[in-house]
């Protein structure tokens, strides 16, 4: 295992550590290292709360701030955050208007959020499940979430910080995540530090074909094909789900696993928005970039999410996390 | 090798068709991809260009917009651009207050840009060397201009955009390249697409101490060191090179070369910049990320600029580019 730590059990703590401080500016630090939160809180917003296994950066944590969300609770790398962690969190970042939990459809976070939002008052909960892949997987019933989580985070986030109300947001993330759907392949494996070894074995040239994110396999395992073969399959898959609704306005998000160069992510989205474009999908917002990764898995995800008006103006509101940034 | 590619002749044509096509808000491309350039120049103002070998992306095209780069030249892979790209370069964004080139240390950039810099007029440059691995290397003469780059380039970048004269901004350049020391660290090789397999060898076990962007040597091959060990040493190298003025405050940048994930440069920075306030640096502001890259190679690079108040007031002056953006 070759990566830059000093103890695998202390590799999240330094790392968050490191984080909070280089974002001091908008972002601190739960006791014992239960949540990130973001440090100026809107008294009469609701609190936008959601978290995760870690290993998956910048989602959560980096997307906590203005026009996003309130907390993130880290859980060890690939585990679900502890009940515990997201009532700290409640605790720390509700200011009356309750909170929503954003939450991706794995059953430890599934089950550990419930848990939560049991324990407190006021708490709803969207569950994203955008990846088109498989139904049921290692972790998951039902599909799992993946990409498209982020752009629930981001237009619910922008939503919250204008004052919508708790019901209303649940309704708005429930129907992003309804528009939203996402496809992705890995070329390598990840390694996570506890384990020391490659989650899976992967031949020199193959992919997996509908990888899910913390290295579950997909639909299966393939020769290495070019990127357009690969793009065609994958809009293919997306583009089938959505069936009727893919047609008009939408966001390409192409997100990198953790260990895929830039150079060859714009590569993909160059394939992947002629394919979506040649079957009726008009690209008016992008986002490429390593945003929902795998550790160092080397590959990449394609999302798409269909936009209507009020999403595409959401979209666009300002954001200040230390991720994605713009409009401040 | 395992890459998102259709051809290894088109896999920079087709990247930066994404790229352009990916944030089209504000950027256009060149005739014949010879450069990617700012959408709206800005009459009067002196034009920032720089460029090199693609495969350290997001470095240039990523820092091409306002408060930064008028224009980048890509040359292909890990080779200079020719001139004839920095001439039209010149031709397509100078509005008449000349032009600044932004140069890495490396002999064919430093050639071929000087080349483009005697067929124009009005013209300066500033030649970036912030790397302390090593004195002269496979491609250089001297340092070699590494991360510190983007540095540079913020901080001209929003000079120029407040209306700063050109022999200024030279100075400015050259007096940020002074402040600005790097170096690196490899645990993996990149792999040229064309070459089609690692560029070094490298045991399982080993890092590569000092290492170019390109995968040149640096210092010395070595076992694999904790994360704390290595901080230590390049914390050191930069502290002993700076001398007497590694004291007061600094950016602190920790750059990943493409394929390590930012759980690790998180942990990477927490390290760096406890040993570096241990010796009297005080961190004032930071950066953390993928933004000078080598391809897919694994590993990242520490650069300290010291700040002076005017240097702190540029580097946090409203930037839009593809890769950094703050304040708009």
């Amino acid at each position: 295992m070759k990566k830059f730590l000093n103890s695998v059990d202390t590799v999240l703590t330094e790392s968050l550590d490191g984080f909070v401080a280089a974002h001091s500016d908008i972002l601190a630090l739960g006791d014992e290292h239960k949540f990130v939160r973001r440090k100026a809180l809107k008294p009469g917003k609701v609190a936008l709360i959601s978290g995760g296994g870690s290993g998956h950066e910048p989602l959560h944590g980096g997307l906590v701030g203005h026009g996003m969300l309130d907390a993130a609770c880290p859980g060890q790398v690939f585990t679900s955050p502890t009940p515990d962690q997201m009532l700290a969190a409640v605790q720390a970042v509700d200011t009356g208007a309750g909170c929503l939990f954003i939450v991706k459809n794995y059953e430890g976070d599934v089950m550990n959020f419930d848990m939560a939002a049991e324990m407190s008052e006021g708490v709803l909960q969207v569950v994203t499940n955008d990846d088109v892949a498989v139904e049921n997987s290692s972790y998951t019933t039902g599909r799992r979430g993946v990409a498209g989580t982020l752009v629930v985070e981001k237009i619910v986030g922008a939503a919250a910080e204008q004052g919508m109300a708790l019901p209303e947001l649940k309704a708005l993330g429930d129907r992003v995540n309804g528009a939203t759907r996402s496809m992705g392949v890995a070329l390598t494996s990840c390694t996570v530090p506890a384990a020391g070894r490659p989650t899976f074995e992967i031949g020199d040239n193959e992919m997996e074909f509908g990888v899910g994110i913390h290295g579950e396999p997909g639909r299966r395992r393939d020769a290495l094909k070019s990127a357009d073969a690969i793009a065609e399959e994958v809009c293919a898959a997306i583009v089938g789900d959505l069936g009727e609704r893919a047609k008009g306005p939408a966001l390409l998000f192409v997100n990198g696993f953790g260990g895929t160069p830039s150079m060859e992510l714009y590569l993909m989205y160059n394939s992947a928005r002629k394919i979506f474009e040649r079957s009726g999908v008009r690209v008016i917002r992008s986002l490429v970039g390593s945003y929902v990764t795998s550790l160092d898995m080397a590959g990449c995800s394609i999302t798409l999410t269909m936009l209507d008006n009020e999403m595409t103006v959401l979209w666009d509101a300002p954001v200040h996390t230390a991720a994605l940034r713009w409009g401040m």
